[in-house]
């Protein structure tokens, strides 16, 4: 497996695009986009947990419901949901894309992103789908990836190519994050494409195994978006055997699908609102993975330990403190934490209490901008990475006057 | 039920102090308090569910097993936690309160509260105890409740009168709270005294009851902390009947302790650390009572909803969202939001859906330092409180250098 440049359009037979078209005020921020494959593909998606659920999710569900799709539609801006007219306005985005693109509308993955509860207007979208349909490129994933940002400030996109049954295949994605970002089965928006051949089951298989370890080990804020979704299309014009059931390939499979998607997750921890600093949790030594999953996830969501990091604060009790109110079983005098930068690994407790350490040296470890949390709870072989940010003043800026 | 002035000195026959002894370097901040009844006390406490503990709350469960006490002993600026002495510190300071004041080692409570992982030195406690011995005094509840504030920035105290059996009994406290604050049992540190007569096993019931409707309903910041305590002592002096079973008696203690309770709780979200406002979400018509408590605290635990507050911006999107994902069995499509202040009140989603309001007036609303979130499910009779603040550039420059 290599990783190679690129995302959506790594991929044979993926074109893509993204445009201004008037739904966001701002005209120098691109609001829609679209990924189309030159054959149907066997598709597969996640969703949100949230009982509120975006209106593009209901349509989405409804028509990957025969594992199948051929293009995705995606505005940024307004999340289409919790309105009266959204499902309407949801349905309308995949009979235009069908007018422009000849594509059927219920071929079609589709996702907004935004603020909630605002009534999303249908004139800007059909003039954006009209633009799109008449300018989608291969090799072009840029501009999809730009025009699904909300308040993210660099666009994320990862690709590897990989070969099964001696063809080489390609997969590649785009994402979203910044906000509201505390996955639970997906996260906010995750696009992949991939030529291999592969069924819409084993599909479907791979992303829910795959999104344990990745983006629902991810949280910026703790807020479980009601829009989050990861979707998949697969071509198959890779032209390899195609993957119907477990075995080497689909692990083979599996490695690439993972390597796309544990980039872009550190991408959007790194990209959470207001953040300066990546938070990697990697926890070992669990009883169990589950035990190691709950435990990480908690360090990386506590506001104090994020706080704490902010500021360089090699504050360890807080770690001890998340890892207590986990609600996991945990034997907490067993517990050793450490921080690691490129400036090196500084151990701070050992056996659940402190250990005299390098106030200075802690302080040049944290001042770096990616930062490992290395937490050993010597029980057992139970591993697990999640991903966070630090909590900052401009999040509580940015969110404190969201809307205005 | 009368509310009175004073906190644990408003019940007869308890006294308390709160000095400096040099466990902070900051000299105008008091660090030691302690109360004693004049008679042995009946006691009860609740704590943290943190696996992690503070040391004091291991000795104080011990102390306690009996169901009774005669002092109260805590320190702030140090947690006395994750430290490899700490009980040996903790039963020293017991031993030494018993050295100065002449009660036993064993009937006293002890709790500590700062920073976690630091070693707490004996000396300065020493000489706080003998100072506190010799300057106890009846209706002097003030400095106590100064001397347990971290980085409260108001002492927190409140008290009522009621009658039982003809008998008038007084029930006050005191509390610190601030950061690391989202009991579960209990919150960071309330200590309550009364001079009714109640049972060892009633004062427990009340207690363990009370708190799942006052202290287990706050949030500063969803981190529970490792030493939360709350304890009362009940001293019997207003020679009113034993309270030893349910019944009337028992229900007016009840609702005494809740006025007291409740008091407190509003004030410990109202000074959550950087709080500017206090968040009161009042959830109506929910299927059951536990429902309606479950989605009242997501929606005060979510940092988007209090950055928004913080911005008094009516982004009620950010409620039904936190709805969505609190976990409990609500149906989405009934729900109503309004926001209410002293200002008046603006209903801004029903039925799930936005509906059109004046931004200006929501603004004026939110602008208030006290503001009602309500939230009506409409699919039954339950109903909760839950309390909280808002999320600011404060609490981020707090928790970025809490220890340095």
């Amino acid at each position: 497996m290599k990783i190679i440049d690129g995302g959506v359009c790594a991929a044979k037979g993926f074109k893509a695009n993204g445009v201004y078209c008037g739904i966001r005020k701002n005209k120098s921020k691109k609001d829609i986009a679209m990924i189309t494959s030159d054959v149907q593909a066997n598709a597969a998606a996640v969703y949100t947990t949230n009982l509120v659920k975006g209106a593009p999710i209901l349509v989405t569900k409804k028509n990957l419901e025969n594992g199948k799709a051929s293009a995705m539609i995606c505005n940024s801006g307004n999340a289409n949901t919790c309105n009266a007219d959204g499902i309407e306005i949801a349905e309308k985005m995949c009979a235009l894309v069908e007018k422009y693109t000849g594509i059927k509308k219920d071929d079609i993955i589709i996702a907004s992103t935004g603020v909630i509860g605002q009534p999303l207007p249908i004139a800007p979208i059909e003039k954006g789908i009209e633009m799109l349909a008449g300018s989608l490129a291969y090799e072009n994933s840029s501009p999809a990836a730009q025009a699904i940002m909300t308040t993210d400030t660099f666009a994320k996109e990862a690709a590897v190519s990989f070969e099964i049954g001696g063809k080489t295949c390609h997969l590649g994605g785009i994402a979203k994050g910044s906000g509201m970002i505390h996955p639970n089965m997906a996260t906010l928006l995750v696009f992949l494409t991939t030529d291999c051949a592969i069924s819409s089951e084993m599909l479907q298989k791979a992303v829910s195994e795959d999104v344990k370890t990745s983006f629902n080990m991810v949280s910026v804020d703790g807020d479980t978006s009601t829009n989050d979704t990861l979707s998949i299309m697969a071509n198959g014009l890779a032209e390899n055997p195609e993957i119907t059931a477990e075995g080497e390939d689909f692990e083979i499979f599996k490695q690439a699908l993972n390597a796309v998607t544990v980039k872009l997750c550190r991408m959007i921890a790194k990209n959470g609102e207001g953040a300066t600093k990546l938070l990697e949790c990697k926890l070992t030594g669990a009883k169990t993975k589950e035990i190691a999953s709950v435990v990480s996830k908690s360090v990386i969501c506590s506001s104090l330990v994020k706080a704490a990091m902010f500021g360089a604060d090699a504050n360890w009790g807080r770690i001890l403190c998340a890892i207590g109110y986990s609600g996991a079983d945990v034997d907490v005098n067993k517990v050793d934490v450490a921080f690691k930068s490129a400036k090196g690994t500084i151990p701070v407790c050992k056996n659940g209490a402190g250990i005299p350490f390098s106030e200075e040296l802690a302080k040049e470890i944290l001042l770096e901008n990616e930062i490992e949390i290395l937490v050993d709870l010597n029980d057992g072989e139970g591993k697990a990475t999640a991903w966070g940010c630090d909590l900052t003043y401009d999040y509580v800026k940015i969110n404190g006057d969201y809307r205005t």
